[in-house]
């Protein structure tokens, strides 16, 4: 038998990172190597200081390279991709407690000054995200990228303590859950070939027998979940053919959403919700520092951001107790200018400017407001006693506005078929019969949230618009890579 | 101000899931709340023994009533919701260590025997399929999920041993990273409502000003991304407008796909794809063992599982040495029957039936196949320097065949360049430039790989169609929910 049993070395562990390195933090005598690319160069007479990194932490590596060494300084250029081999020492330089004294150094991949795209100096957002392909490569956008690594971290370790099953639900999907229609469809982009089917395919038959649509919300699939597993979450990307440009929407975004079978009180949500964002406000400590170091007036929001962490239960109040404030400040103001643009109004949605009021001035911290009016919201909230508000609630914050949007879901089955009929929905027909049978056999009172991502990753670093919160953004007329 | 700030008992905290409850062990003086579906109901003279289960474990919890409750026991059905109260008590039965001495009970939600959906008896795999909203009610579907849960754990845990950067990629892209053609093609389902756009809107344009096509892999951004943060991995949905009825195919799937900067062997590429999926061997015993039961012929299966998980490195072989063998084979038997109906001959794709062959009869576990025809693969894996095969490898398992594929990437740029040219791909081109453009600055060799997550979940659990490995499975002519 010629089976070549490899006697491999390879044991599945990698080489230390920079950052793994840094952590261990010891002088050694054994020789270590190390991989990344170049930062900055400062040239003296007999010696060369170089930051390395790759890209595993926010400082990186200062490597000292001695004259003498048998290499090509010429190359060592912002962006070269290289590997070094020298000790870790103590260094004697303010900035770094340690620093690689480099005994062999390979230039990897050359980079040529004059033509590399990311400069050292600063690069306009608009320029960055015309390069998306190369923006990873800056100081900022590789923090963003491990900032929203700890925070997916902090939720999955949040859902697993309490005993939440992580789970993948459909991205096709025949139903639009949100009812705003504003979907992305999904279809073939070639008919097939003759070798799968002998009858010629008609072409105007759909590939999955109906219409398919890209899911804007994974919540209804997860609440069939949770009727049997009871405790369920899912981060999924979605999807909205939104054509407005603001800073807070994308046509692509990842929501976390969860589900779970027993929740009675709106007042049990929120305060899973804000166990969870408390968490996330843990993480990834010297990203934003690095972050809030490129961001002008950081310090407001910073301390606004600790103070929530720290801060007692979050505020709740009702809808109809935040229409009455801001009905208030309205009309009591002093000056001639109203405060708003849109009046607010019971009956009428909050407009970002009112959400923004609400957390920013009257409470200075996140804020729950509960209880809105169920002409305004979708046909799946469950309906409070008073007959004319629903049992859901979104979370604004500071400087992002809603940040999470829940409810409790209507368990009840003739409430949620009267509900679906006011909608205009059939809830005997096939696209949501199936939801409608959750309530008939074995029905749970359950409730749930949903939270942006993108948003999350915008508030806890301080960028304000949320392209900058995911590696590849698409938004209307652009997508790149 | 009319701030209500709840003094809130909610801790964020939830109450213990049956699975915690069973893992603490207790017996306990203090009442516990226990919440869940009824699973089964074994009535005698003056007590009734019911098993509740609430999804969070396979076994559930034996519920003990005495005939003087004041209870509706004539509601206590199969798939009806419950909530108990009562003392965890040491059992007298055989079967389970503890159980539940019921002091309250309450239906929540009743379930009509006469018409429930799931009954008890033995379903059909297809009849469950056209019940995709309650199959998740069965205790076969629900231990997938956790298991799926549990191996998803377990490869996010290896990753992040490693140092490795969790990032989401895009799943609308312009490229067609695997060349194989079968995409889905994305366009918004309605066009922009006037108070978006004054001009009205050509209904041709495209939203992202050019055509939109749903991923096939993660890979080319990731090897964008590991370009600057060196080690990244996604799990992400993939699309294929796949027409053909396999059991290892499905037209939306997850797949685990990471990438790795500094790799300079595919050897090494295949060290980190054998640790995690060992250490993804160890997850789900329980749900494994109740999966196992219900599978006809699991014995030989769960051996060969085991022997994978303990097993010294995997053999390794090169595509020519599995040809050579399956010559070998194809040739040397003494029936007149050929084992195999395509020919194994070097430079033709390796079947199914040769995948299988090679794990479950010469193997009899997995083996790296590596080093194939170039002409076989995609663009982007690196030539070898025989220029005739690339450093790739797919690993192939028994009872599923290919698990894993994964490759060097041409990290050096003319030969990329020509490789492409070859392809019929422009270098210079708006679709691959960006790609092209990486090896242009501070290149850095690299390789990565990719895991089907339903076949993972296919060969862990024994289930044989990946139909039953995901929660709501999409495939051609079918999308229900």
């Amino acid at each position: 038998m010629l089976l070549k049993r490899f006697a491999s070395t390879s044991t599945g562990t990698l080489p230390q990172t920079i950052r793994q390195i840094l952590c261990s933090e010891k002088d050694t005598a054994s020789k270590i190597h190390v991989h990344g690319w170049i930062k900055s160069v400062r040239q003296q007479k007999n010696v060369t200081f170089a930051v390395v990194n790759d890209g595993s932490c926010a400082s990186g590596l200062q490597a000292v390279l001695s004259s003498s060494l048998h290499a090509n300084f010429h190359s060592l250029t912002n962006g070269a991709s290289v590997r070094m081999t020298g000790s870790l020492v103590t260094s004697p330089g303010a900035g770094q407690a340690h620093e690689l004294k480099v005994d062999s150094l390979e230039i990897l991949g050359e980079c040529n000054p004059d033509v590399y795209p990311i400069q050292k100096q600063s690069l306009t957002l608009e320029y960055l995200r015309d390069h998306a392909h190369l923006r990873p490569r800056t100081d900022a956008n590789a923090a963003v990228l491990r900032l929203r690594n700890s925070l997916v971290k902090s939720l999955h370790a949040f859902f697993e303590r309490q005993d939440f099953c992580y789970a993948h639900t459909p991205i096709l999907t025949s139903s639009d859950c949100e009812g705003a229609g504003e979907t992305f469809r999904v279809t073939p982009s070639s008919t097939p070939t003759p070798e799968y089917e002998s009858t010629p395919p008609d072409p105007h038959a759909e590939f999955f027998s109906k219409p398919a649509y890209l899911t804007v919300s994974s919540q209804l699939h997860l609440e069939a979940l949770a009727s049997s597993i009871s405790r369920v979450y899912a981060l999924s990307p979605c999807f909205r053919a939104e054509r407005s440009q603001t800073n807070r929407h994308l046509a692509e975004f990842w929501m976390l959403e969860a589900e779970w079978a027993w929740a009675k009180e709106v007042d049990d949500v929120c305060g899973v919700v804000e166990a969870c964002v408390k968490d996330a406000l843990g993480a990834g400590r010297d990203e934003r520092a690095l972050l809030a170091r490129g961001i002008a007036g950081q310090e407001e929001r910073v301390k606004s951001l600790e103070a929530a962490a720290a801060s007692e239960p979050w505020p709740r109040m009702t809808y109809t107790e935040a229409i009455s404030e801001l009905e208030k400040c309205h009309t009591s103001t002093a000056s001639r200018t109203r405060p708003f643009a849109f009046e607010p109004k019971w009956g009428h949605g909050l407009q970002s400017e009112h959400e923004k009021w609400l957390s920013e001035v009257l409470v200075k911290g996140p804020v729950f407001v509960t209880d809105y009016p169920s002409t305004l919201k979708p046909f799946y909230m469950r309906m409070n006693d008073d007959e004319k508000t629903v049992a859901c609630f979104d979370l604004l914050v500071p400087f992002v506005g809603e940040l999470v949007g829940g409810s409790l879901r209507e368990e009840r089955l003739e409430p949620l078929q009267q509900r679906m009929t006011s909608h205009g929905l059939d809830p005997a027909g096939e696209e949501y019969g199936w939801y409608v049978d959750l309530r008939r056999y074995g029905s749970a009172p359950h409730g749930g949230f949903g939270l942006g991502l993108e948003r999350l990753v915008s508030w806890v670093s301080g960028i304000e618009n949320v392209r900058e919160c995911i590696a590849m953004p698409r938004w209307a007329k652009r997508m790149l890579l």
